[in-house]
């Protein structure tokens, strides 16, 4: 096992990454010991995990009770979030009770959330279960869900007090599932880390195969990024807004598509080839390096191209994020492989044109 | 003009305390210059305020928009935050906006709890237009909406940039309100300062035909004691509690009349005669001085007992109390006028007394 740290002084938090955590009851008991814990998770995973999480829990000192919702992006809605407060309030969840969030990023945010806001905020703990929430969802504190005229509308910065990444559930894991999670993993490296970058070149066959050396360090080194931006600006004035690479096409791409038709990784690749075609365009990355992003997208088979719209539909739907700052769009884009840079007064026809390319 | 200050280091605020400050731009200049700024008020105080407020804005250098929601208990729901959502979405407010909060305590609370988790959190200011706002709710940055099972249930702390208390606004109050707004302003004495409590004793009268020095006075005063305590406690670990004096027991009419039937400050006034009647039943508070509490309640024309309900549904009621620790209920009661305990493992049996034996 390995345990790294999110430094944030009174809410600094450690992230364990290894295999058969998912067990390990003295990793959870620190924080559950004498309390009720509610385990928050999803049609899917339930039959697979729900049942050891408890019994892990139990070992720890907790009472755990259990709220099981709805698979997939639908379940981070009003009535579901609704309904998780129900099941809180009937097993007479106290301010002293801790979440557990057992699951996927639509897990993780839906849970987080309502540990955010559930009697102004109880404790949290992530158990994330897909590569997605392994190597960025679970880490960082965002939470939130969806309005119907945008992605994450409603949310909190609320952190966990601990992440504990079993890279042995990934073994139950979708393979279109596991693709997505690793267009992030992509990111990662393609914004931040050029090193990573390219052992991901050399590393994408093992990842595919679920290697599982491989994939430990993948989710070591993307958690070691996060964490690392995350302790230096944890509510996104800054540094953070790079995690953001092929977020901001990608949040269009999956209002445009419809929440659910498209999964957000699948939607963060596509979102990718455009934020690096349009930073050709506005003269930051060798054309020869966009080939590289769409290539090892395209090598994770994952997406390189939006969805069958307009491109003036995605440009409108973009015009709506909430990274918008004084009503103009941002984008994070690529100054060169390894390295990214927000940029602001992007004239729109390159926009549109960046997404055209991206097929 | 006067000003105090609510200490917590980057989050610290002033609250600004005096007659006709609505107009102050200066005031509001240097949190809204050059934002969009979305004003939330109630249908009640719209036709009064709103303009005066948005034209204040404007001189301030913000650009206004207004959200409109119903008045009462009942625009703490569900639906009406959500159509707060709408009407943000739809006017692009991104997050380099700001909410206004012109309204009482269910302006305030919806306010800021839709301040706290749009697009993960915006900045909020308030402007209290009720003495129950300008003494109490305004400060502090406890937010929320109700649910069906409990007040309060779902919500956020979360600071204002700044606290605009215009006692001139009292001026349009309506008599009830105004006396709902004296049951806070009687906690705070009888929680926390014996020589307040005298104060008002002497200056009731004065505070009924509002006269405006005196409630300056009482704003200041409650104002003061409460930045002191939030400073110390920001989340309510520990001596923040003390400020819940009557509230278990409010809380618990508050519900079980029916949402909207009881005024905040009525269900609190009646709640602080049963938390002194079980004080006295603990051996804490000396009989003499619990009839001095139901005095000085009877005074600000406020009601000394319960509705009329079997004791045992409040008792029920208060079990899901979000304040309980561990599904035990803990109650603040009076050491003595002026200084406030928390004590848990209270009987049943003496609490069912108390509230008989407030009426």
């Amino acid at each position: 096992m390995e345990t790294l740290r999110v430094a944030l002084a009174e809410r600094s938090y450690p992230i364990h990454i290894g295999s058969g955590l998912l067990d390990a009851a003295e990793l959870l008991a620190p924080h559950v010991r004498g309390r009720q814990a509610a385990v928050l998770t999803s049609q899917v995973i339930a039959p697979h995990y729900l049942a050891r999480a408890k019994a892990t829990l139990e070992r720890a000192g907790a009472r755990p009770i259990e709220v099981v919702v709805q698979d997939g992006e639908a379940a981070k809605d009003w009535p579901t979030l609704q309904s998780v407060f129900d099941a809180f309030l009937a097993a007479r969840l106290g301010r002293d009770g801790i979440v557990v969030a057992l699951g996927g990023g639509v897990v993780g945010d839906l849970a987080g959330f309502a540990a955010a806001v559930y009697q102004r905020g109880v404790p949290y703990i992530q158990v994330p279960t897909t590569l997605l929430a392994q190597v960025d969802s679970s880490v960082g504190g965002k939470t939130a869900i969806n309005h119907p005229r945008g992605k994450n509308m409603i949310g909190a910065f609320h952190q966990p007090l601990a992440v504990v990444a079993d890279v042995a559930l990934l073994g139950t894991l979708p393979e279109r599932e596991l693709r997505a999670g690793l267009a992030e993993v992509i990111k990662h490296g393609a914004a931040l880390d050029l090193a990573f970058f390219e052992w991901l070149e050399q590393s994408m066959e093992k990842l595919l195969a679920r290697d599982e050396a491989a994939l430990v360090h993948a989710v070591r080194r993307c958690c070691e990024l996060k964490a690392a931006v995350v302790s230096a600006d944890e509510r996104e004035a800054g540094a953070r807004a790079l995690l953001n690479l092929g977020h901001t096409f990608g949040h269009a791409i999956e209002a445009g598509a419809g929440y659910g038709a498209w999964l957000h990784g699948e939607a963060v690749a596509a979102g990718m080839v455009m934020a690096a075609e349009l930073s050709a365009r506005e003269g930051l990355l060798a054309p020869r390096e966009v080939e590289r992003v769409r290539r090892l997208i395209a090598r994770a088979q994952l997406p390189v191209a939006g969805p069958k719209l307009p491109p003036e539909r995605l440009v409108e739907l973009m015009a709506v994020d909430k990274k918008n700052v004084r009503g103009e769009t941002r984008f994070v884009l690529l100054e060169r492989l390894g390295h990214a840079v927000v940029k602001a007064g992007v004239p729109a026809e390159r926009v549109r044109e960046a997404i055209v390319a991206a097929r």
